[in-house]
């Protein structure tokens, strides 16, 4: 980039919060997602939505592409600066502007650490229900672009179902507020929701209004071990059958199960083909009465053996169990892909049933975990990304895969976005008619392309 | 219209589904929204997906405008032809296509009839929560469109919020499909959200997969009188404040009151400045539970009298004034205009005093009812639209309630959608920004505007 358009954007945000040598450049070019990597031409930090805004503008008289970026913790290269350019860095942008118990409604700065919002708001006995795993870490902004997840999604949803309302700096610098407090709002097109999860393809979010909702006041966690898979999916079945919806409704597949036993020696059932963590929660008396109804249905279904934690230790054995699905895995091989294929929660015995014929068939290594009671699986592939050849049949695994989740009714992504590393599958989800649609949108608010070019939509 | 092109479409649709004649264009001129109404050139009834895109096709290929249309039971004008053309009546697409009760959802075509939906499901134990007064008359597709709410919205919000799926055919006859059964789904921009409550100007919805939820086991109702319209505001605040989420919240307003009671005798003070109706749901525990502590909530924050519902019958009584609400107040004058100017609800207090003050200062007649748990007011204007004079200052009352909402931090609509009845204040709410914005989007998609032209956005 020549250096009088550096000095231009150092003038935008002070020459500290530009970043131009190679070493930091390094840092910027990559996120969590493997197999993905370009240097920016330069990284730029604003401070606040004023800057933002200069700096979009110029970025887009000159058709500089623009990346924007949290944390890093994206699991799909939404991040990763595939045409040089700018990372555009969000984290200075990291107040709490306000928590408003009355409207139940919290507002701050896409910067925000995910988990420090939900401490700010505990004290007021709310909570901020997506709980990635990585909340310790990311970033609200980023948590919002890509729709972020959580354990608790069967019962609270992702990150969507929690916007309010948005502050958002288009391509070409403008301003647009989306969105407000109000709990009925149908005014106008649903602009929030369409920048929630458009993974800074559409413009940069500056300013997050999010719905909150009171702490559930007792949760109780269970854990099931089943020798037959479709038990266990018969189970998950009959559990939303009886009415009840657990916050979490987890699942470990028999590879994952023999991982975490050998890493973590939690005490596992080696050779159960599922073992199921459940927890439900809300007001004592609710508790209580669902998590009888639950231990009925899963001995009713089959379980061989049923885990209640019966105290706070315990329940935090049974969730460290899960926890250590992903580290247990990843530690086998040098490189892991965390994939999100999700299908309606009937399809999820047959979905984890594709991923081990893949497996087997490719002669790779996964693990499936993750949100069984709302059908979003993490099959996890540990590999090699040196081993060109290993890397090969990782590869065709994963287009079966996705294309089995397709086939039985499911999505690509139930919780990581598209980035650039399921881009290939999305016509096969959208059709040419849902691609042509979404490049049509892409185009109209973003008429240059140098918003994350090349992601989600692909190039337009 | 040229009968060529009249014979085309009769060729697509049949000719028994053309309507020509000046008696049934009369028919489709207009909705429930006084003040708008004009003659279609026809009106055309496909059966299935197929024949609304070559409608649409055709439409498209010669520029004509086309209004798709359910029941008419429209408040914001939406349905009306105001450019002639065509207005496409999907009442054939009439079926009930699945109900997937392990997966919680049900697919439908967009001229169910929602009070049949309801009926539907109800043999599952699910309901399809939202409930708008019109719930008997109204499609889904038309509610889907405006983003219907109701009385339930507090607890579960309005129509976008269980719209999980859409077949959408567009301007120019494109098949597109948005969405599925997934729980959770994030991949591509939120299309499902982007057309839900868009008013039919991008697309016509010709199959829905809404979400279901159990239906709850126990419901417990009660009445709130108070003197002092700041009691009820704070009695609201504090229900809310103590994480009690009652499935709805209303609220009467003193001219209500006196316009209600005297037209249904159902005992109510009507010295009071507004009445609560509060009513909470779920397993019977959790109901007794929450009942209790609403009753000490409005106790403790000066409700002058409390009549707690013992049996079904009280209940329905209770309900009964909420419902007589509109009926009373229509009944006064030959026009009613229901407004649903939306604010966060800790400023329902100060909405309600900045519409008795509008009526007061206009010389004009307002109850106002509504949603008060989620701030969702009908400021209900009755007058006669024959008396020029009496309707210029109406008009007045309407600019001024509107203006308070948007600077309340509220929105223009909570549920009844824009249309082209509250297109004039959408720049207020919106900026120029989020105008352009949304224009851009609509000719994104539909680059002829042959959809619902002029409405919600304006012209394009």
């Amino acid at each position: 980039m020549q250096s009088q358009l550096i000095d231009a954007f150092k003038k935008i945000v002070g020459p500290d919060h530009v970043l131009t040598s190679k070493e930091e450049l390094l840092c910027y070019s990559y996120d969590a997602t493997p197999g993905f990597a370009n240097l920016p031409d330069l990284v730029v930090a604003p401070a606040n939505t004023q800057e933002v805004s200069r700096v979009m503008t110029l970025a887009n008289s000159e058709g500089i592409p623009v990346y924007p970026r949290g944390s890093g913790t994206n699991l799909s290269g939404g991040t990763v600066p595939m045409k040089g350019g700018i990372v555009l860095l969000m984290t200075r942008l990291g107040s709490i502007v306000n928590i408003d118990a009355a409207n139940l409604v919290a507002t701050a700065e896409p910067g925000v650490i995910v988990a420090d919002l939900n401490k700010a708001v505990e004290e007021y006995g709310l909570i901020y229900p997506p709980d990635p795993g990585t909340v310790a870490t990311a970033t609200l902004g980023g948590t919002v672009s890509e729709n972020a997840g959580g354990l608790r999604g069967l019962k609270y949803g992702v990150s969507k179902h929690y916007v309010m309302g948005l502050e958002v700096v288009l391509a070409d610098g403008t301003i647009l507020n989306t969105g407000g407090k109000n709990v009925k709002d149908v005014a106008g097109y649903d602009l929030t929701k369409l920048f929630t999860g458009s993974e800074g393809t559409l413009g940069v979010i500056t300013k997050i209004i999010v719905k909150l909702v009171p702490a559930p006041e007792a949760r109780k966690a269970m854990m099931a071990v089943f020798s037959d898979l479709d038990n266990a999916g018969r189970a998950i079945a009959a559990i939303i059958a009886n009415k009840i919806i657990p916050a979490t409704l987890e699942i470990l597949d028999n590879a994952t199960i023999r991982t975490v036993e050998e890493y973590a020696k939690v005490g596992l059932p080696t050779a159960a083909e599922a073992v199921l963590l459940i927890e439900v929660d809300g007001i004592p008396e609710v508790v209580e009465k669902e998590a009888g109804k639950v231990f009925e249905v899963l001995n009713a279904n089959g379980a061989d053996e049923i885990r209640l934690a019966k105290d706070a230790a315990e329940r935090d054995k049974i969730w460290a169990a899960r926890r250590a699905a992903l580290p247990a895995l990843a530690k086998l091989r040098p490189t892991t892909f965390v994939e999100d294929a999700t299908v309606p929660r009937s399809e999820v015995p047959a979905m984890i049933r594709a991923v081990n014929e893949a497996a087997a068939k490719y002669n790779v290594t996964i693990g499936t975990f993750g949100h069984a009671g709302d059908g979003n699986l993490h099959p996890t592939i540990v590999c090699d990304l040196r081993d060109a050849e290993e890397m090969e049949r990782v590869y065709k695994a994963m287009d079966e895969i996705f294309a089995t989740a397709i086939k039985l009714g499911g999505t690509l992504s139930g919780e990581h976005g598209i980035g650039i590393g399921k881009l290939k599958y999305m016509e096969d989800q959208f059709g040419a008619a849902g691609m042509q649609a979404m490049r049509a949108i892409k185009k109209a608010l973003d008429p240059k392309c140098i918003l994350n070019p090349g992601k989600l939509v692909g190039e337009c």
